[in-house]
């Protein structure tokens, strides 16, 4: 979803810059003591930080990173987390294709993909977060039984999502098309995903485990 | 689908019993003589065998076997099939759990499960056709790159069985969450899928690549 420009984005983002990185070389392989320990969990394409900002305060028991490039909607998610109480959470305000610059092999426990993009034209499908390019750093920077939980509304964006994270030396642990249908408070309702919900449509749900 | 009892359908079986058959023991490791040659496509649970029929009318570059074990939905199946010009079918009037009897290591080309009973309770679980007890009976009777494509509007069976099939020396191929949402004059309608696209209820589908 593209906001509008704000002229309080980058000031504010930089004057946060202890919790809105803009390329944490210097983290790679040392996340464990920034987490203390935590399993990390990594979101990426955050938007406003709506999932994130949640799950961190549900989930103190993990640590909570959030990647997302567009600098006019991460500085919402920066802000309201701001707001919060906990201290379990950090942006990489960047594109995510430079992850492995900033994520040992092994770092991350859980990748969350959430209503990503879907780039429906088949000209753009190596954009797609679940194609293989995207899908072969999220290996790496997985630990062992490391995993991906992708969630969307979008049918051919999760078609092509299983099909293609299968490829790749993960496998299938869960899978859901209509997640909605029970109640789950174990996991957070995007602002996306509820008006999907109130229009009674299905929200898609698969968790891949690293092999 | 339970139907009524026919009284009419052993006789009708019987008489024909070389289209119908009961036990083909004597047929193991010969298909390919019954099926000249040609690719072998098993579907497991015809009922009234709308399915099967009208594939193998569509496609007579394949041989079609039907497994049903209703004798009184499978009469109707034989029925509609005698009336029909190919003659590139054959039925099973017997419970598929017997398959391994009548089929050989590597004899089939395609199994298709069409709307299976879903057995939602727990305790019934091993009694669905994409259990895993099944699933490791086609896998022995499948071709090496042999198909299993399933397709049903249970939520909770579909969920079941990907998870399930790919536990088992299966990758998928395809997944659909909403396979009617195109056309696909490739693949027949069933009553029952009729039924479901009359009310705009999504049809699940998905195929499976043995390895």
């Amino acid at each position: 979803m593209r906001m509008r420009k704000k002229k309080w984005a980058l000031p504010f983002l930089q004057e946060h810059s202890e919790v809105a990185l803009q390329n944490p070389i210097h983290l790679k392989s040392r996340w464990n003591t920034v987490s203390d320990q935590r399993p990390i969990h990594l979101e990426i394409g955050v938007g406003k930080g709506g999932y994130i900002n949640q799950m961190a305060l549900q989930h103190p028991d993990a640590f909570w990173v959030g990647i997302e490039k567009d600098v006019n909607v991460v500085c919402i998610a920066v802000k309201n987390f701001l707001n919060q109480e906990n201290d379990n959470e950090l942006f990489i305000t960047n594109d995510a294709s430079e992850l492995e610059q900033w994520f040992d092999k092994g770092e991350i426990d859980v990748i969350h993909l959430n209503f990503s993009d879907p780039w429906p034209k088949k000209g753009y499908r190596k954009r797609r977060l679940s194609s293989d390019g995207f899908v072969s750093k999220y290996h790496d920077i997985l630990k062992e039984n490391g995993k991906i939980i992708l969630k969307t509304d979008n049918k051919i964006l999760f078609e092509f999502s299983v099909v293609e994270i299968l490829k790749l030396y993960f496998v299938l642990e869960e899978i859901s098309v209509d997640f909605r249908r029970e109640e789950h408070q174990e996991d957070a309702i995007t602002e996306y995903e509820a008006k999907f919900m109130a229009l009674n449509q299905p929200i898609y749900r698969a968790i891949f485990k690293k092999i």
